[in-house]
């Protein structure tokens, strides 16, 4: 399969550097999986300056929201997206009742595992793709099958389920923040009804809390039953300018924390620390090669280039450093037992 | 002004009935503005039933969603719309700014208070009457203008300021919902950003759990903040089976009860007890025209016809019979302090 030749040619593209990971420190409290480092530093004054009463910095527990991005900022998204991955297996597993596929891109390059193809190939061709797997089918029964697919299916570098694709130190960092009243959203340019198929079960965040990339659906009755059939026409693409415009459509607030890995984070970041009220900016950087992927500018997924000099500049914007700032990446594998 | 000869109008044209309420029972418990009924019963006896622990019909906190169309059913919508009645107001008040308006219709049937000719308009006129006065101006200006609008102005017959115009048994409803671990949810035709500037005031309901209508939003940069305008491009109508459509896409669950008063609810009430779990559907019926309004089937606001038949048919869709049902309509004025 042409995917692991991709995946390894990423890695042959960016500079291999020492394997010596950082240890975990002792007695790390509620964030173990962080070194001790200016980021988690960032993060444990930020929560305890805005739930100190005392504080003329305080914020009432109704206004802590945290925003996350999901792809590159609480799991992996190299060395393609994961719900990508996720409908490229469909189209295979799909295809034997889609003959005329063989012949039809972009069902032709999937079916031919023609990766060069499909990387070059223009947005319509990804929509008829998702599209194809995506719509037709209810939402429940819909994520039956991701559900089943995230628990089950394997990344191919690490042999572990997308699931476990998750970040520790992020799932550690969403703990955190809601033991201390914050509710935590996932606005990320993924779809909704994907992510909400596992994101309880990855990282304690319900469906309500997850705002995402959205089809239409259609409302339809079946006998006695009012039912919902996901379409193909796309509402939302939830990425830049369109991820601020969804926040303040579902959730009417403006977070006072907000963390994302890339350039499509951006706006979101922007807009979260433009207030009065106390705000953060935290972006993961992607810094190691050997546990997870290193980069940044020059990547065709997650680039990071103009989020990336603003952070430099604002002392409340904050560069997490994979490599340097969590001892741990992935943590126990929930699925293999 | 004319709206006050339409709203005499439509009394008229409504059977007068005897004056004689309903008087409150003594001991109400959370429900003191309920006349002991079969509604009354209803509530409490679904809310019993699904927090019991022991019972087959349990159901977790996290799935007890409850849904609420706003105008009929949580405040009056005689004898037009209020945020209607707001965007006429507000058009009046921009008048002077606007020299133009004098001879442009739809502006100009507003400034001379023809209502005929308003009513008779299509919604591309009051389309273009919301776009100038709901746009141009950040979520949180419009916000101001709204919570002053809400608090102060009065409607005529009642001389109540408009967020008294709430009905105090439902506010009673929503509390005691909550207290038992509901999320209640605004699902409303009106304004999303119309309804948060008063929602958590008047119902408790904080402004990540109001669904309604939406213009779009751009995000700008001004100086160093970014921030949103509002403009007039219209991204929902929140109705019908959109309002299904809405509620998958915000909560992503399906509520197991859903309250509302027209047929712009049906498809929200159907799809709520389309389901395994327990679930009810309630109808504010308008019976009083002494203490509120009395209309259904003819109404060219909150039609009640297609869900009042459904209603009579199904046992756990309840029909709130307003004059026999509610012993209060309207709580203790909140603002003429």
């Amino acid at each position: 399969m042409k995917l692991k030749s991709l995946s390894l040619l990423l890695m042959l593209t960016l500079s291999s550097t020492s394997a010596l990971a950082v240890t975990c420190p002792p007695n790390a409290g509620e964030l173990p999986s962080w070194a001790n480092s200016d980021r988690r530093s960032a993060i444990t004054e930020f929560v305890t300056e805005i739930t100190n009463p005392n504080s003329p910095n305080f914020v009432a527990t109704k206004d802590r929201i945290a925003v996350f991005d999901n792809d590159g900022t609480l799991w992996s998204e190299q060395p393609m997206y994961y719900q990508l991955v996720f409908t490229l297996e469909q189209i295979k597993g799909l295809a034997s009742k889609h003959p005329e596929w063989k012949t039809q891109t972009p069902f032709k390059w999937v079916l031919e595992d023609d990766v060069e193809s499909l990387m070059k190939a223009d947005h319509y061709a990804l929509l008829e793709l998702l599209q194809a797997t995506h719509s037709g089918l209810t939402v429940e029964a819909f994520q039956q099958i991701v559900h089943s697919w995230v628990t089950k299916s394997k990344h191919q570098r690490f042999d572990r389920s997308y699931i476990d694709m998750t970040y520790q130190p992020m799932k550690e960092m969403l703990s955190y923040l809601k033991a201390n009243g914050f509710t935590n959203y996932i606005v990320s340019g993924g779809g909704s009804d994907f992510m909400r198929a596992w994101t309880e079960q990855a990282y304690g965040i319900p469906a309500e809390n997850v705002i995402g990339s959205s089809f239409g659906y259609d409302v339809v009755k079946v006998g006695a039953d009012t039912v919902i059939v996901k379409n193909g026409e796309l509402v939302s693409n939830n990425d830049k300018q369109e991820k601020v415009a969804n926040i303040q459509r579902v959730i009417g607030k403006k977070p006072i924390l907000a963390v994302g890995n890339s350039d499509g984070d951006h706006a979101m970041l922007q807009w979260s620390t433009s207030q009065n009220n106390p705000s953060m900016a935290m972006i993961v950087h992607h810094t190691d090669s050997d546990r997870e992927w290193q980069y940044d500018r020059d990547s065709s997924i997650g680039r990071l280039d103009k989020a990336l000099n603003e952070s430099k500049q604002k002392d409340n914007w904050h560069l997490i450093d994979m490599k340097n700032d969590w001892c741990t990446v992935y943590g126990a594998s929930s699925t293999s037992k």
